[in-house]
């Protein structure tokens, strides 16, 4: 596919646009030796949380169901967790960095096409970290799944996305990360760019994205090529 | 809650009645000193892809997700999977044993109210490993998610057990050992019995099961207590 073809571009943010690891040192920070063991299992939490509330509809916010993955979390280590220091560990996700690349690549993309967010986040963790940044000018739209109160993937996410934005799916590119939000983004309509930051091995999922890359520069790359 | 107010007790397969140690005995004969770790991640990634398809509406039966689940473990782990290993593991599903305490728990619980079971497996591997380990007449109905095309915690799932049955959910018991699906069906409005069996700790789900065991002769012994 050609990126002329395209007429906006949709992003993840945790772990896409935002680096998550400043929430990991802070773990170490408070519990030293045990920073990997929390940050690992708090990530699998907090993702199945999403899953799961989901699936038996009970939909709580972000917000919550990460303080409820790190509480968990804790317990399940055998480390107690003060409520200082939870808010510690939170108050992280307000002022993650971005990725290095990507204030420099957003700039290249923005000038050639409107850009959005789509993500869990609640809509206070992604105005305020997207402000953090100074990156609240380059998107068109901030857009949280909690309007919806259901979280990725279900195909009404990445279809708020469309209704938004007022364009059509196939014209849309969608960016991700996480290999499962590149697929229901796929499994959805999009074309889809997945990063693969981190070289992981692609799930199983019956649906694959259109394109692997590793920065975000590669993107703006190809939509520099394109356009 | 008097046991007296049950009139049917439902039972989750895998991990609850069936033991899964076998299949990974099984990884560990094939691949040496890798066992621990195929298992592990071929349970995580058996769950997640049950979640991720219900939620993107892209459903495939329990045996092929197990085996994407399989697959996708061994490329993870640099593990070269041939056809007949794969088919070699995949058939320990299909003749697992019981977990020691279950048939003489169950042959007590039948004489006190019907059973069933309710799993996200195929109807296949579910009779087949429910005969293998003679135990196909304890069960009154051997439900599978499969005529839905989703997988729990969905309250569809628990809901079609209410319909099979037909008996209020507020009189039947399900019993699990997996407690995402204990909070599931808790939240679908069951009464609910966790068998604690790995003395696990509680996820935070915003719903709890009904009461803890770590045992089935437990619910027996509660059961005739309450009958």
């Amino acid at each position: 596919m050609n990126a002329g073809n395209l007429k906006a571009l949709v992003f993840d943010a945790y772990g896409t646009i935002y680096d998550v690891a400043s929430v990991f040192q802070r773990c170490e920070h408070h519990f030293p030796g045990h920073g990997k063991a929390i940050s690992e299992l708090w990530r699998v939490k907090q993702l199945e949380y999403t899953w799961l509330r989901t699936l038996m509809g009970r939909y709580e916010n972000f917000e919550r169901l990460t303080e409820d993955g790190l509480r968990h979390t804790c317990r399940a280590l055998s480390l107690e967790l003060s409520d200082a220091v939870l808010r510690d560990l939170m108050s992280e996700y307000f002022k993650l960095a971005t990725y290095s690349e990507v204030p420099a690549a957003l700039e290249r993309l923005a000038a050639k096409m409107p850009l959005a967010i789509l993500s869990n986040g609640s809509p206070a963790m992604l105005q305020k970290v997207t402000e953090h940044n100074g990156l609240t000018d380059r998107f068109q739209a901030i857009l949280s799944v909690d309007g919806l109160k259901i979280f990725k993937p279900s195909p009404r996410v990445y279809e708020s996305a469309v209704n938004r934005l007022g364009i059509a799916k196939e014209a849309i590119g969608f960016v991700s990360s996480n290999y499962w939000d590149a697929v229901g983004a796929k499994a959805y309509g999009f074309y889809v760019l997945w990063i693969n930051r981190f070289k992981r091995v692609q799930d199983e999922l019956g649906v694959a994205p259109d394109q692997e890359v590793f920065t975000m520069n590669q993107i703006a790359d190809w939509v520099e090529a394109g356009t």
